[in-house]
This record gives C-alpha cells, sequence and structure tokens, in this order.
C-alpha cells in the first residue's frame, strides 16, 4: 500500500519534468492512426483520476460485490482535453491526483480492508488490493506508452541504430 | 536538433522525480536471472554519458570514419554504481549529462555537420546526426525498459487487470 502510494505520488511531477514545455515533435505526434499522441496519454490520466480509481475504490468499500463498476470510457480523454495545452493538462492531472490521494489517506484503510471485494463488468470479482495494485500499474503502462510514442518519432532519424534500441521493438499495447 | 537537446536536457530530472526515495520494491528489484533493475539502469545511463555519447561525437568531428568508435561496454555500469545509492547515482546523472550538454551546444553545430560521418563497430559507417538522435531515444528506451521493470513488481498484484496492461505485455527488449 504505501509502495502503491509512493508511485501514485511521483507520477504526475516525473511526466511534468519530462513534459512541460516540450517541442510539439514529441507531445503531438501519434503511432499512426487511429493511436493516441503524449498529449492523449495525459487527458487520459486525467479522466482516470475522475471517473475511475476513486469512484471505484469508493464503490467497493460502500456496496462491495452488489454494485458493477462503471466500464471506464478510453475515450474521455478527448472531451477532457479539447482546448487545452499539455501544460494545462499537466498542471489538473497533478491536482486531481492530489486530491485523489488525499482522500485515499483519509480513508485509514487497514489491511483488511484491502480484501474488500467489488464488481468488474468483464473480470467479475476483484479486490481493493488488485485495484490499488492497477491504479499505480497503469500509470506505468502509460509511461511505458508515451516513451514508446515519442521514440517512435525518431524511428528514422537513428538509422541503423533502431536494431538495438529496444523501446523501437515494443509491441506492447498500452491503450 | 533543438528537439534532441529538449529530451535530453529533460530525462534526468525525469528520472529523479520519479525515482527518488521510492522504496526498494521499485528501484532494486529486476524482473528474473540476468536483468536489470532500475539501479541498474541509471548505472547503464551514466556509463554512456561517460564513455559513449560525447567521445563518439567528438571522434566524429576529429577522424571521421577513419577511426572506429569504441563498443559500447554494457556491462560498465557494475563499477560506477558500486557502494552507491541510487540517489548519488540520480546526481551523478545529472551532473553528467549537464556537463555533455554544455559540451554540445559549445560546438555550434551547423546543418553541414549533422551530416559528418564516422564508423560504428557493427553498423559501419553513421552521421553524427543519427548519432545525435540515437542518444536522444536511448533515453527513452531505458524509461521504456523502467516502467517496464516497475510494473514487473506489480504483475501479480494487479490480479485480472494484467491483461489490460500493455506494460506487462511487452516484449521490446531495452538492455
Amino acid at each position: 500500500m504505501q509502495d502503491t502510494i509512493s508511485l501514485l505520488t511521483r507520477t504526475p511531477a516525473a511526466l511534468d519534468a519530462l513534459l512541460r514545455d516540450l517541442p510539439e515533435t514529441w507531445t503531438l505526434r501519434n503511432e499512426g492512426e487511429n493511436t493516441w499522441s503524449t498529449f492523449d496519454v495525459v487527458g487520459h490520466l486525467i479522466a482516470g483520476e475522475r471517473v475511475d480509481w476513486m469512484p471505484r475504490v469508493r464503490m467497493v468499500l460502500q456496496s462491495g460485490e452488489t454494485q458493477t463498476f462503471e466500464p471506464f470510457d478510453r475515450g474521455g480523454h478527448t472531451r477532457e482535453s479539447q482546448g487545452k495545452t499539455l501544460e494545462e493538462l499537466l498542471d489538473e492531472f497533478a491536482r486531481l491526483r492530489s486530491g485523489n490521494l488525499d482522500e485515499l489517506r483519509g480513508l485509514h484503510l487497514r489491511q483488511g480492508d484491502l480484501e474488500r471485494r467489488g464488481r468488474h463488468p468483464a473480470f467479475g470479482v476483484v479486490t481493493l488490493s488488485e485495484l490499488l495494485a492497477t491504479w499505480a500499474t497503469h500509470d506505468l503502462t502509460h509511461l511505458h506508452q508515451i516513451s514508446r510514442i515519442m521514440a517512435h518519432q525518431y524511428r528514422k532519424a537513428v538509422g541503423p541504430w533502431s536494431r538495438y534500441l529496444g523501446v523501437l521493438q515494443c509491441t506492447g499495447h498500452s491503450s
């Protein structure tokens, strides 16, 4: 639990340090048709803070297995991001994450609470412990995706080195 | 060129924001036998700053294709890291990178310089432009690797969500 919160706390600052004021080559380009740019990914992280993680935590604690989580709207980020700059999205992500972690800490969850169960629309029964671990790993899956999206922009520029650069061989799908 | 320098400038701060004082679950564990931990990766980035990138830039400018780059010692990070804390490595990486970028900017490279050629021990002729693009993409390949190493530690903890988390399906090799 402390490991999870430690990571969740750091992600906004890490993305900020990497992305703020970075040229648009890195932030607005994607990996091809129907793929996300880095800008899109940050919008998606914001949507998760708003409608996914803490609402699901609350639902587990309040209703257990009797209520099924809302499916996560993977297109929700488009509305979140419209007309905003990447810098505004980074600020918003940091603010929302900080508020959510305040709320999470305020729940004073004990070991026994982590075994409490909820109902996922596709998987069926899941535990609060799995939900919280997924929140942190979801940050990592999108950091992984962002590094891959950015590297994609230099795929040709690196010439023969492309065969040595693992990120250019990645077939993991992050969205 | 400016895109490359923009990214190279940000990597140390991004890794610092993500990793400093993070629990050892995230930083000292690896992905299994003969794989690297996050700590090892930062040591490898330091080795690159010392013996790889700028020495190769200098060699291209001074000797062109007549001299072959030293092969990069991928085990060199072990010596760099011995007895140090991750926080010391992060400081060292930031200091070395900053010095190297000062030197790179001081070269006042022009468009024509980027076409100058060097000789890679495996690929043969490469351009300065490709070398610089590779330096930046190498940062991304290791950010990609770090996010995968960290996610690996939660592979079981996420339960059924593992199938939705792209980073856990990644087969790109980064070392």
